[in-house]
């Protein structure tokens, strides 16, 4: 059966709110370089009252993924809930404007639209502090059937184990998909992140993930060993792992072989925020063009050098023809 | 008598909502490149549904103009009608955690903040479409005597023209500032804005302003003459004329006498929006502290060359070390 996407992606629909900050700010608030935390609405208003001026862009794991895959040219759709205010027509623009099929249902219970702050620090690093909003009325009746069944990945983020019903839409899905002979993907999201669901990811990527995706700091923490360990363990488990690793470049364990693919030369990393979301939507969109497993690295390496090079987690030029020039 | 602020600028308080566009993009609507034309709430959402995907940031010229002020150490204060909404908070954020005391009350009559499609094309030049929202609602009696009294110089956007309360809180403003023997400055904001007002801005320049900023075009449209004979007409009308000629540098007249001051390198430039606002942010931060004309314009050059070195109108770094790596 033709599909009419090529991948759909479900994730927690956030508006990011960007800023510069100095170390001293992160120590100052107890933050962790680099991590998620989730913060309930008054820890969100309070930090906001501390922060340096913002700019405010669509993001969200799964959302900055399929904003790549769009500018890849590939077809995408997305699942996701935002509130019915200012920020999440924000949201809902960026994802349809940039030509994803997006129809979830917005919520009305009056819950705003998901934030998360975003601590830029002189060194590239972000800082994510999530309020998860509206998320939390994410559930398995969003999931529409027929998204899932004519896409041929249906991709996912870890960050859905966080808010209480998104994993049952995330499984609905994952059935749908796999039904429907399709497949499943998921990417780790964050170490901490996999701290709180270690169980239920290990038998995901043991039972019902495809293609999987994961940093170094996410793998090890899903084994508790080293990185080395990790991938062995993880192999044979998914059809493809990709495991990053910022500036050595990914390690791709497919169908039993491995690959090691450079990480993209990069002039000056401004700002990492994406980089894993923009690498999932080169490798997904190589996969849905029945690329090898390198050249999906490759890609992946190249939409992840160019969303590192500039301020925010979204493309700011076209990746097709991004690609176009790199790889011919 | 000591002030509390170095400038006050007063403006419609507007969210920019930033993308890029090709060309043809603007020739489909009929829009002028470079020029900024007023939108009302349902041809703002229409175009907005066309745009691609998108960025969030405070902006309005006088805004744009006291972040910058705040950037460079100086005391600011603003004021510009934003509504209760969730980019009414977000201007809100902006100008506070910038350091600028900000206490306009805002709009509860449900009217949404203002927002400004900003269309970016590859030429680094950008066309404004401005939906004024709750700007139509400033009045004079958002004027805090006391912060006007309190500010070496009370700065106004021509723009504030265009909104029919606005013009008195601006008259009033500059009554008292005057009054307590203080300095009027304005900005002709835009040559279609002038055109629209050129009469009372005729008036406002005899007999109002101390120091006026105007471009090219705007300073020929006012006069209706080429830019020398603007030049000459302007000359001794106010106490400083700043007459800013893009990569051309300005010519600064003040107190009968000339200066031109070429303008700041810029390695690459991205996006124009807000070249004018941080040139008055330099111009005005030297002017309160007792600099000379050229100085001043040095200043006001770094600060227009640092903003449309990047997408966006506002500083993205400290112009305050900018300037003290760049003049000592």
């Amino acid at each position: 059966m033709t599909a009419q996407f090529d991948v759909t992606g479900i994730g927690n629909a956030i508006v990011d709110v960007l800023t510069h900050v100095e170390d001293a700010f992160l120590a100052e608030h107890g933050l962790v370089k680099g991590a998620m935390r989730l913060i309930d609405g008054e820890q969100a208003e309070s930090l906001y009252k501390q922060m340096p001026p913002g700019v405010e862009c669509s993001g969200g794991s799964a959302g900055n993924t399929m904003a790549g895959v769009a500018s890849l040219g590939a077809r995408g759709a997305y699942v996701g809930k935002v509130a019915q205010d200012q920020l999440g027509d924000v949201f809902a623009h960026d994802m349809r404007s940039g030509g994803i099929h997006f129809e979830t249902a917005p919520s009305k219970s009056g819950t705003p639209t998901a934030r998360c702050l975003v601590l830029v620090t002189g060194d590239a690093q972000r800082t994510m502090n999530t309020y998860l909003g509206a998320c939390v009325e994410l559930g398995p009746e969003d999931i529409d059937e027929d998204v899932i069944r004519q896409s041929k990945v249906t991709y996912m983020e870890g960050y859905l184990w966080d808010p209480p019903g998104a994993k049952e839409a995330f499984l609905k899905a994952a059935r749908i998909a796999h039904e429907a002979g399709r497949k499943v993907s998921l990417s780790l999201s964050d170490g901490f992140c996999v701290d709180r669901h270690r169980a239920e990811f290990l038998d995901l990527v043991e039972h019902h993930v495809d293609i999987l995706f994961a940093n170094e700091a996410e793998i090890t923490s899903l084994y508790q060993v080293g990185f080395e360990e990790a991938a062995a363990l993880v192999r044979g488990k998914c059809e493809y792992a990709a495991l990053t690793r910022s500036e050595k470049g990914a390690v791709i364990l497919a169908n039993g072989d491995s690959y090691n693919v450079p990480a993209e030369k990069v002039a000056q990393v401004v700002d990492t925020t994406g980089a894993g979301d923009l690498y999932a939507s080169g490798f997904l969109a190589g996969y849905t063009q029945g690329r090898s497993p390198a050249e999906c690295g490759r890609l992946g390496a190249i939409c992840a050098a160019e969303v590192i090079s500039h301020y925010g987690a979204r493309p700011e030029t076209s990746l097709s023809a991004l690609v176009q020039e790199l790889m011919g």
